[in-house]
């Protein structure tokens, strides 16, 4: 493992569990796209956003499950219901905030995602993100 | 006051204050599009939505906020950072949570955010929202 | 049927049919995001905005058609243009209307809508919206 | 004027006027991207799409509108509420087309468009679009 | 073939292929909006448009696929990745224009890009763009 | 200086001049979100991506660009034409790329770009991005 994929591997692994952090390292030490938005994900994401204090896990959940309804980026929102899950979001937290984002980002964007955390198993068995 | 606007008026007055929730007020009652949208706002935005269990104030907040940054909707956000700070949430909160959402929205969105809160004061004078 | 849904769902049967109006008017009905954005639609967009007065329903479909293209709502677009046929736009004024949609939403959005359109079968049996 | 812009001209002058439409021919026949996009917009967008059967022009000011308030293009929705009355739109059909975006584009959205039909004087005195 | 598809043609044949350029050939020369757009692309976007001078084809690929990326619309995406490749473009270039757009359209479009071009086969064998 | 700022700062100097690169770096060192966002931007924008082998600095530029005309990040784009220059973009490649974008993220996100463009001086003397 690179060094600077310590801190971010470790927040991975507690946002997605163990077996999903080892692929994501696998991945990071490949070539090609993916594995250069895998390697700057863990170091910088993970490792240099999650991993700051003032916000907890759970209102960072908050921020980007909202991120990613208003951007209609409905593959990695699912990723991020389970994050969500992960840091402690219950099901209905995540039910209320999307039904936040309706007047904000419009219904349409509201009912998308309603329909994908209906088909987010518990499993976390999806490509990383 | 229609019967309608009650409940969404005085959640208004909450988030922004009795003064400005007086005018929204008025210009819920007037003609045009921007009464129209006044009025559906008090009645269902602050009046249904707002007024939700399941999450708190500062959660939604969050939400709203993150979304306002994806959208580059950078007028509403400044109204909706006085509403997070008279939601309790902290500046530094804010912060956060406008670099939470540079990763995911883009450093662009995220540095127009973080100016604008700059621009922010806290005298709650400004557009309806 | 809760009293506030009463003016959506005659609406909503209007546009999608009574099988689907009464479909909606189950969900509605129910818990969970969906549920409670299927009850602020009837409400509010069916109940408040598509009944108003000002510009007739072709009109409304137009406006609506032109939105999800811009924001490349697929899923929604075919659903809406169920709607605007039942509205009285013919399959050509919908196609008319994609094709002034390409230079301001950009070709690639405009191919988006005229393949999806394709898909539409006058069968109204899809996601409510 | 270059035949390829004759079409366009004349369409563009019941559009803007003819004082307006002189001036974009004039920068059509320049040099640098605006003159590239001067050129294009005459020769294709108002010469191939916007005199094309099939929606009449108020019609096309619907859709051309809806677009940009979805897009958060503020400063052309500005010239095509101009364009809208130059086609036979009233104020008040304007007004309800905003407010059929709401539910669809987001408030903000909607918000943001009323304020920009405010601002509009009768005048046509601005910026090509 | 209409003389105003001629230019049109002949580049996009360059970018997609004969065999695609026939079909484009044939399906602008239909009814419906399909056709109107295929047409208006012929003549305008790859006539007019990707055959000027100032840029070369490469550079063109380069600006197409990052605006593809920052607007998500995938499928168009990996018609341009091929178009990309034809134009000289490297896989690994391609690669690093993804990268690129990491932190200005956020992880999120750039993994959903990565990962559409792994799905892209060298076979020009899909739906026209 | 923090070592993690070293390759970004010297990178960044050469994309917009050692006066507003000693700024970034000071700005780094201070507190609140724009300090975060700067730290983060030299440490992995700068450092580790701008510094990339794979494309050249004028394919960087234009990507960069390419995605802030169709996110209509106005602003930043202001700053991206500089650096394109300073990257050794001329102003005529700018131009086309510009109008490169047009149809594909629609032409009113190319005329904003276009004068945006017309807008900026050589100075180099605007806010970081």
């Amino acid at each position: 493992m690179k060094e600077d994929h310590a801190e971010g591997a470790r927040i991975y692994a507690e946002l997605r569990g163990v077996a999903r952090a080892a692929e994501m390292l696998d991945l990071a030490q490949g070539i090609g796209a993916e594995a250069v938005i895998a390697d700057l994900s863990l170091e910088f994401i993970f490792g240099k956003v999650w991993g700051r204090a003032g916000l907890d896990r759970k209102q960072r959940s908050l921020v980007t499950i909202a991120v990613l309804i208003a951007l209609r980026q409905t593959a990695e929102l699912q990723n991020h219901f389970r994050v969500g899950l992960a840091n402690g979001l219950t099901h209905a937290e995540i039910e209320e905030a999307i039904v936040q984002t309706a007047p904000y980002a419009g219904f349409p964007a509201a009912w998308t995602a309603a329909r994908a955390l209906a088909s987010v198993s518990s499993d976390r068995e999806d490509a990383p993100g």
